[in-house]
């Protein structure tokens, strides 16, 4: 299939483009570099310089023979979303192209708006293109777990069967997030939700949990395609932070009580649910959810694994536990569904002593880059400190 | 007390400013005249003209001696809004400041995308200069019964206890809209629950269906005072848009099967639902939701209600049953509940015949600015026309 992949750059985007290309599909990549721009506006560079997107495609083209077209350009503008459109007929567009990081969207109003009119304006111009240049084409969305929050029941996948005074209705399932962030990724599903119902979209929307690892089947062999490592609070995800703050002798920043539940998967799982997505589109009309994560941990469980194995490196990985940043429950109920996936055929890679180890001995080639002044700087979820 | 309504130049926003300073209230108004640009533009103008702001707040003072402060400029523009706040210091916002039509937004890409910015930037800053400036005060947030679509449930005020596989959670009640209108609703609620929750702010979202209405209290001996009255399909709501079609003796636009049911309400009431929230404000933390409206109709009873009161004004008034250009269920359960107004003291003012009486009266005197051309131009839900 024609595969557009939106926000070719990022941390899933350019994995995605390289596996999406190595099974056989035709791929282009488009992106502002907003996430590059925003990490070095706040001095948050990730671990290795990652090359841009030309150099990074012309180097996978020279390995494996597959060629990428290139556009970079700003999704919240319409002109240029044409012309993308025009010049690449998708069959399948893959939607990555967010401010993707819950804390810098609650750094300050700018952030915010930031935030706000990036994710929903590119979301809001997808759809519109896609009834107007190809009203067939499929859309996969990635959504994320954190629209869900942590609820006191049971997460159904995406879906909730409510049965009030006798009576029934399907409803998306009731959302409440922690953050800006991860309400605008609300706010596209209820945007997908209504033009699937007005103009009859093809959509997946997959709620996905905090992604962790850095080599992929694609990049195994040639660091210079690897992704961004964020190790800051910013941009950086939990399981990725603790192995830089371990490899770094900085104790691990647990926040709060650490009983915060999520599911997590790797990196090369992210690959493998957006491609089985593609290749088991939607119907028209049809809005289908996947809740994309493969096993729950709470962030004390991810920071004895990380200490655990770390202590076999010869490593001391101590534990810090640090006055939570952000407001949100420390300890409660976590019980999400997610069979979607698996049932097309995921075979999931799990969290192994042999996955944290590799990662580990990666940050540990890569120690004397790490700028411990970046790992913590305590931002809070309030920018006037409440 | 000092409130501050955004939004003032509007159907709702002008009555509210006088009736609040009737009541002993210190108001100032903001508005981008927003509402007017669109109308000129759509070529859908009132049947009456309205004075500006100024010219309104200069007569209001003339009658009732109360001074109402007038800020002309766009409030997804931060420093605007800052200027706004550092000199008229609320300790309560009543927040009208959206586009505020369903059809418009339907329209094209642009009207669309206007319409996602204004509103959601909007909400925003005022939640961010509620935060900085005076984070004590309260917001009043008109919200739509629209929010809520039709669910074969019945509609609770707000909020939804759900009990699931032997669990209890309460969540903002689903909401399913039917346009980017109402969806743009629906963000807001997500944004304001968000930091009401992440900063304890204090909001009442009012949940309002569509109102109805030219004369108040204040304005009744004033027609220099009245509001918009839009009779077009894309600003025009749909009992005021069916009397000004009797009046012109234009056939009554019924879409479809007419049974979409909503809940309704007086122009009167709502300023008096504002006010009621107003003076007993939610707690910090809290946000408390109304379902404002007071008697539920279908479009067809009401077209039959405007049709049986015309005839005895010597009228034909017409119905004709017209394609619906919508997507939308013409037949439908709908249960809302509305008490919680009802608690606070509202004492609803009902379409009697009376009320349509003088309303088709005030039509006819008014007959000969009438332009049929703009009632119906069938603009469709999708603009492609599917």
């Amino acid at each position: 299939m024609n595969v557009l992949i939106l926000g070719g750059d990022g941390y899933l985007g350019w994995p995605t483009a390289m596996h999406l290309t190595a099974h056989g599909h035709t791929v282009a990549v488009v992106d502002s570099y907003l996430r590059r721009s925003l990490c070095r506006q706040e001095n948050v560079e990730p671990l290795v310089d990652v090359p841009n997107l030309h150099q990074r495609t012309a180097l996978w083209e020279s390995i494996a023979g597959h060629h990428i077209p290139v556009y970079i350009g700003d999704l919240t503008d319409w002109m240029f979303v044409t012309e993308v459109f025009r010049r690449f007929s998708p069959d399948s567009i893959v939607h990555y192209a967010e401010q993707p990081a819950a804390p810098y969207s609650m750094l300050n109003r700018k952030a915010a708006l930031l935030t706000l009119r990036n994710n929903l304006e590119t979301t809001a111009n997808i759809i519109f293109a896609v009834n107007q240049f190809c009203p067939e084409a499929q859309i996969v969305k990635l959504g994320t777990m954190g629209e869900y929050g942590t609820p006191n029941i049971d997460i159904e996948e995406g879906w909730l069967n409510v049965e009030h005074k006798g009576r029934q209705q399907k409803f998306l399932f009731p959302r409440q997030a922690g953050s800006l962030y991860h309400t605008t990724k609300i706010m596209d599903t209820d945007l997908l939700w209504l033009y699937v119902r007005m103009w009859d979209l093809r959509v997946t929307d997959l709620m996905q949990g905090p992604v962790y690892g850095i080599f992929t089947t694609e990049n195994r062999d040639h660091e210079q395609l690897y992704s961004f490592l964020n190790y800051d609070e910013l941009f950086g995800t939990v399981l990725n932070r603790f192995i830089i703050q371990a490899a770094a002798a900085y104790p691990m920043t647990v926040y709060g009580k650490g009983g915060q539940t999520r599911g997590y998967l790797n990196i090369i799982d992210t690959l493998n649910c957006v491609r089985l997505s593609l290749e088991n589109p939607a119907q028209k009309g049809e809005l289908r959810i996947f809740n994309q994560f493969t096993e729950t941990f709470s962030v004390s469980q991810l920071a004895d694994r990380v200490q655990q194995v770390a202590r076999t490196l010869g490593l001391a990985a101590e534990i810090a536990r640090v006055d939570n940043p952000r407001k949100e429950a420390e300890d409660h109920y976590y019980k999400p569904e997610h069979t979607g996936l698996l049932e097309l055929g995921l075979d999931p890679h799990y969290l192994t002593d042999d996955v944290l180890a590799e990662m580990i001995e990666f940050a540990l080639k890569h120690k004397d880059k790490i700028k411990p002044e970046q790992i913590y700087r305590k931002i809070r979820w309030n920018p006037d400190g409440e």
